[in-house]
C-alpha cells in the first residue's frame, strides 16, 4: 500500500515533530524524551495527572487526546508497539502535581509491563503516586466471565475523558481511578474489520480478507476476531454489534448511554453515519436513551478498513464527565 | 471496495438520517425538503444567513460544518453531484434572517447553475438577498492567469469559517460577502492523489493509478490533474505542492498563514503530519509565519488516498476569522 512517508524507520519521530510543530499551543515534546508529550499548558498544583499512551497507529489516539478535559501527558510507542518505561515515566514526573498521576492505558502484553516499570520507578525515584487503570472493553476478546483479559480498543476514549474531566474537576487521584474504573466497567466495544492496514517499515497487510468477507471481533493490531463470513449489509453487521455488547451487558428501558461508531482508518464518515442510524433505531426499539453520539475516527488502525460500536452506560456521574470540555489537538468538545 | 452500507441508492438519505439523529441539539433536516439541514439554534435577528453544500462523499464537507461559526444551512447533493435548487431554496428560506443569505461553493458546473438558480428564486419568491461567493482555491486546475476557473476544493472550509465568523460578528451581507471573497482570493490549494475510491453505486475505482504512482493536481472527484509518476517521498511531495503553491501566490518574509493539510480519505493523520513538518520547515526557511495550523480530514473523496496542502494568506480582519470558535457536529474549535 502506498503511503506519504520519508524513512520507514522515522515515521513516528517525524509525526512527532509535525504534531509539536503544527499544535505548539497545545503539546510540546519534552527535551529529557522525544517520546513524551506533554500539554503546553501550566496545570494546576494539586491537579491529579493524566498520562495515557500506547503504540503510534492508532492516531488520534493517543497522541491527540492531550489537553484540557482529557490527558495531560502521552508516552509514544513504535507503531503498533508499547512504548518502554523511560518516555512513561518522564512524562510522569513533567505533568506530576503533587496530587500523583492516573494511567490510562490498554489491556496488552507490553503496556502492562512498561506502564507497571513506569508507575515503580516514579514512586521510587521522585515519590510520586501512581493509579493505574487498564481499559478491557473489547467483547470479542475474551468471554465474559474474564473481563479483565479483553482488550482495550476504543472504548479508552471514554475512560481517558472520564479520567481527564474528574482530574479538571478536583477529585482525587482515588477517586479518579475509581471512576475511571468505572468507565471502564461499564463500557463495552464490538468491532468488524473489512481490510487489512500495512505497516510501514513492512508493506506487508496486517492480516487476510477475502475480497467479500469481513471479520466481527476482529482486533485493533490485526489479532483474529471470533467469526470470518461475507460482507453483510451495513444494518446486519451493526445489529450484530449491538447484540453482542447488550448480551454482555444488559441494558433495560430508560438506561441511558453515550454511543461512539469509531471508523479504523479508511472507513468514510458516510459509512460510520449509515451504521450509527441502525444503532440508534435498535437503542430507540429498547428504550435506551442515547445521551450523547460520537461518530468519527477515534481509535485507528492506520488505514484499516471496519468500524467499531462503543456503549457506555451512564450515571450521573459519567454523564457529567462525558458531557465536559475537551480541546486536545485531535479532540475538541464544546 | 468493500463499503459498510446497505442499498447503494439509499446512502445519502441513509447518512443524513444517521447524522441527524447523532446530533439533534446541532442540527435538523427540514420537513419541507430531506436534502437541506438547518442548524437546530435559533439564530439571531439580523444574522447574514450562512449556506453552503455540494455533492456528497466529501464529508465532513459540508454537512459537518453547520453550526455556530461556520454555516448555518448546507444543501446535499447526490455523491459527487450537485444539489438541485429545491433543496437550496428551502434552506435559504429556512435561514433567512431578514439579512439575506450568503451562498459559498465550489466553481462546478452543476453547482454554478443550481445555486444561481435557487438565488433567483429566492429573490423572487420570497424577497432574500442573497450573496454568492464561489470558491477557486484549486491551483492546479487551471492557470495562474484564470484563476475565476480554477475549482474549489479544501480550501472551502477556509471560506466558510471567515463567512461564518463574520456573519457571527453581525456583518452585513455586503461585509460578509467581501470578505468571504478575499479569504477566497487569499487561499491556494495543490493536492495529490495515490489512490481512487469507489462510488458506491458501480464500485468502480474513480481514477486508474498504477502500484507505485501518484498524481499532483488531481481533482476531488477524480478529475485528471497535471502529472502523473512515481509515488515520491512524502518531503519531496510536500516540496512539490508547496512550490506550486508559492508560485502562485507569492508571500515574503514576515507574510502570516493558516495551513490546511487535508487527507483525502484513507491517508493516516501519521501521513498528514508527515507531510506538514515539511511544510513548516519550508515556510520557516522562508520566513513566513505560520499563525494556525489545521491538520486532518477536512474535505475528502470517499476513501481516496493523498493529501492537500492549502495556504491562506492572512490579514488581520481574516486572523481573526480564522481564530474564531466554532460548534459544528464535525468541526469543532474553542
Amino acid at each position: 500500500m502506498k503511503k506519504l512517508i520519508n524513512n520507514p524507520n522515522h515515521v513516528v519521530e517525524e509525526m512527532i515533530d509535525g504534531y509539536a510543530k503544527a499544535h505548539p499551543q497545545h503539546v510540546r515534546v519534552l527535551s529529557e524524551n522525544s517520546r513524551s508529550i506533554v500539554t503546553a499548558r501550566e496545570t494546576a498544583d494539586g491537579k491529579v495527572g493524566v498520562l495515557i499512551g500506547g503504540g503510534s497507529g492508532h492516531e488520534p489516539a493517543f497522541m491527540g487526546y492531550v489537553g484540557p478535559g482529557m490527558a495531560d501527558g502521552v508516552a509514544v510507542g513504535n507503531i503498533f508497539a508499547s512504548p518502554p518505561p523511560d518516555p512513561i515515566l518522564e512524562a510522569t514526573k513533567a505533568i506530576d502535581k503533587g496530587a500523583g498521576v492516573i494511567y490510562v492505558y490498554g489491556n496488552y502484553a507490553g503496556d502492562l509491563m512498561n506502564f507497571g516499570m513506569a508507575a515503580e520507578l516514579a514512586e521510587l525515584e521522585a515519590d510520586i503516586q501512581v493509579g493505574k487503570v487498564i481499559v478491557t472493553d473489547d467483547v470479542a476478546s475474551a468471554p465474559k466471565e474474564e473481563k479483565e483479559k479483553r482488550r482495550g480498543i476504543a472504548g479508552e476514549f471514554f475512560v481517558t475523558k472520564v479520567a481527564g474531566a474528574a482530574s479538571e474537576k478536583g477529585y482525587s487521584l482515588e477517586d479518579v481511578v475509581r471512576v475511571a474504573n468505572k468507565a471502564n466497567d461499564q463500557t463495552r466495544t464490538m468491532g468488524v474489520g473489512l481490510s487489512p492496514c500495512s505497516l510501514p517499515q513492512t508493506g506487508k497487510p496486517s492480516f487476510e480478507l477475502e475480497e467479500n468477507e469481513m471479520e466481527i471481533g476482529l482486533g485493533h493490531h490485526g489479532e483474529p476476531g471470533i467469526e470470518k463470513g461475507d460482507l453483510q449489509p451495513a444494518d446486519q453487521v451493526a445489529d450484530r454489534l449491538v447484540h453482542d455488547i447488550l448480551a454482555d451487558m444488559p441494558l433495560g428501558e430508560g438506561e441511558k448511554v453515550a454511543v461512539l461508531v469509531n471508523g479504523l482508518g479508511s472507513t468514510t464518515k458516510m459509512e460510520l453515519y449509515i451504521v450509527f442510524r441502525r444503532v440508534e433505531q435498535i437503542l430507540n426499539e429498547k428504550g435506551i436513551q442515547i445521551h450523547r453520539s460520537f461518530v468519527g475516527d477515534y481509535s485507528t488502525s492506520l488505514e484499516m478498513g471496519g468500524c467499531s460500536v462503543t456503549l457506555i452506560k451512564l450515571d450521573d456521574e459519567l454523564t457529567e464527565f462525558v458531557d465536559a470540555p475537551a480541546d486536545c489537538p485531535m479532540y475538541v468538545q464544546r
